[in-house]
């Protein structure tokens, strides 16, 4: 962020910052209308909330996920998974991910992340002195020999105890754009139960879904809530932030109890709610059809800057850089031949910052897992925030680099 | 909360709310519009800002604290610590309090703390395993005597180097509406920095003046940053929310170094930054004078009510019962004569909830301090949320409860 501010020519792929062109301004400014025009509505905006966030706006958050998960016709519903009480507001979905690991973590505790995973999330979770473990991922998800690999080897360590997560982004990851099959999370959440005896806990599947509604190719996947394993383990974090605005700082969670009880009392200590204001605008915004429809714009609007990214990739990119197609979210995952250094520190990172053009160097995106050698040849491109003349003038510019240091 | 909830009939004098009548509401509406209605303004208010908070509000809070202090002609004001850059805005300054905790005290840490003081951070003090040793507070802020006594005593017993801060709620206190005086601040700091060698790292003050801008009577004294002691050591808390709407969370600090980096880390891991949306509406509130003068509103409202709260209370309660004229913030602190227990399992707390009226009992406010007896006669009544007619009835209930109690 400091080098974009202070580079005006630097075109940042790296920034998971959405589109400024699409931020539903007017529709905002419709809706805050209606809600501060008159006092009976406004006051209640105006004022404190509650703790575990707006009720209207938790039943319109816990109704949507299970709408979306009976629309996949996957899994089994439980209603009671899906209710106003297992559902928490926060301010980002971040905030849930970090009020989790402070209720459930301690230093020294072991949570198993997909390798590789979410950045800012493995920055925390290393942060407040957890090991993580990293598996593998294939294209529709962990793998599964994996998982079951590193579960055998914590126990085999006697650190099957110290377990306490299984952290997957599910829908779109970041970074790596990946989905995991329904199907695998169910195979997940049965492997997990198996070794619970051996942890003498339960073994919670965090879910992160952040980009499911930023999905613009393909058919929807049920969340784990759905899959018979699912009952008590899954806790399914979500954002408003991302689809909407992000400067409407809203996501959710929806939690297993005793953990909900347990988040809710750090969300006190926190900030005692989230902003309400804000919660009120989102619900008014959901309740009027408004969030759907910017939705479905943001969603055909990324299809085209990913498509325009991916096919100025084709074009500009060496033949050996190989990527996934994204089908939603906003990250390109792109992996240079082995052996091409593209780290913070690479000559690859420094001539692609000499042309003007910044990346996520995928070495971020793997956690500290002494148990393998974390690979330094991929990286992030983020078409969320670039306009699509910046994407394509980026993407020369680093093919152009990426050719130089073959 | 949830009391109030299940209970219509209840009279809460025990909630933080401000008052409803008040809010702000079409002074947002109209901002909103102006900054919604037009994109250069709406789409960065709509996006995600930096982890530190908005630029221009950061310095509009620098600037507000450092004329309020130069106002008060107490001090020497250092301008390096109004600066944009030792600012951070936070959702609410519980977040900022809680985030200091955070960033420099461990499991097993001593922080002096006021007798009483503000429950709600006493509770994430002690639930992060922190011990509290209490001061006594005079009519002028904390007894100094005692305060070097404390830090004797912790010397002798070799816990100085586990001491961490010296927390003050400096303006009208939460719980006893008390102000600390200026030269006290000075003293305070004057003591800590001799223990400092003793202690081997720095011991902040970290002064919490929520309640500042909520004077109704008496003058401004200036904040611990104005005292000659105060240069790296104060970190000052204040907020946006009681003053406009609590609906609107947004608080700040002004922090040295490391410690603003230390803490600024930390808000990137809970949530990126604060909410956007909120923080250009306030920007927009203080730059048009619409801040100030709702401030002014609120001001002239609470001291009406806070006179009609103490009014009653001289009508209806027992002579033995005592208390200070508040001269700001939201709260009368109410001492019954020695033996009177008020308790949350007291007779007089049952019988008030019998009557249909609530207070905070003051043993809520005193840390577990095992090196003395926490009072257990004294409670905190709030005029802020409920209305005049409420405030009424509710002390004349509780009146006639405590009559029966005596």
């Amino acid at each position: 962020m400091d080098l974009t501010l202070s580079r005006p020519k630097l075109i940042s792929l790296a920034a998971g910052f959405t589109d400024n062109e699409t931020l539903p301004v007017s529709e905002a400014w419709e809706l805050l209308r209606e809600l501060l025009g008159r006092r009976p509505t406004g006051e209640p905006a105006m004022q404190y909330g509650s703790t575990v966030g707006l009720p209207a706006l938790r039943a319109q958050t816990a109704a949507r996920i299970q709408a979306q998960d009976a629309a996949t016709g996957e899994g089994r519903l439980h209603a009671d998974l899906y209710a106003p009480d297992t559902t928490l507001l926060t301010h980002g979905s971040q905030q849930l991910l970090y009020m989790v690991t402070e209720a459930l973590c301690d230093p020294g505790d072991v949570v198993i992340v997909e390798d590789p995973t979410y950045f800012v999330f493995l920055g925390i979770l290393q942060s407040h002195g957890l090991e993580c473990r990293g598996v593998r991922l294939e294209s529709d998800g962990l793998d599964l020999a994996r998982l079951e690999r590193v579960l055998e080897r914590l126990k085999r360590e006697g650190r099957l105890p110290r377990l306490k997560l299984l952290y997957l982004v599910t829908y779109h990851q970041n970074p790596t754009s990946t989905t995991t099959a329904f199907a695998k999370k169910a195979a997940a959440l049965d492997l997990l139960r198996h070794y619970e005896r051996a942890a003498g806990h339960p073994l919670y599947l965090l879910e992160d879904a952040a980009y499911r509604e930023l999905r613009f190719a393909g058919p929807d996947t049920a969340s784990a809530l759905a899959a018979s394993g699912g009952l008590g383990r899954v806790i399914y974090a979500g954002t408003y932030s991302k689809p909407f605005a992000t400067g409407v700082r809203v996501g959710f969670g929806l939690l297993p109890e005793p953990l909900r009880t347990a988040v809710t009392r750090v969300k006190g200590n926190h900030d005692f709610g989230t902003a309400n204001l804000i919660q009120h605008l989102l619900s008014r915004a959901i309740a009027e059809g408004v969030y759907d429809r910017h939705v479905g714009r943001l969603r055909s609007r990324y299809a085209t800057k990913a498509a325009g990214m991916t096919a100025a990739m084709r074009r500009h990119f060496p033949r050996e850089v190989t990527w996934e197609e994204p089908r939603g979210g906003m990250y390109v995952w792109a992996r240079l031949p082995r052996g091409v250094r593209a780290g913070a520190r690479s000559e690859l990172f420094r001539q692609a910052l000499a042309a003007e053009v910044l990346y996520v160097p995928g070495r971020l995106c793997y956690a500290d897992d002494p148990t393998r050698r974390a690979p330094d040849s991929e990286m992030r491109l983020s078409f969320g925030n670039a306009t699509e003349p910046d994407i394509r003038t980026g993407i020369t510019r680093l093919g152009k680099a990426i050719h130089a240091t073959l």
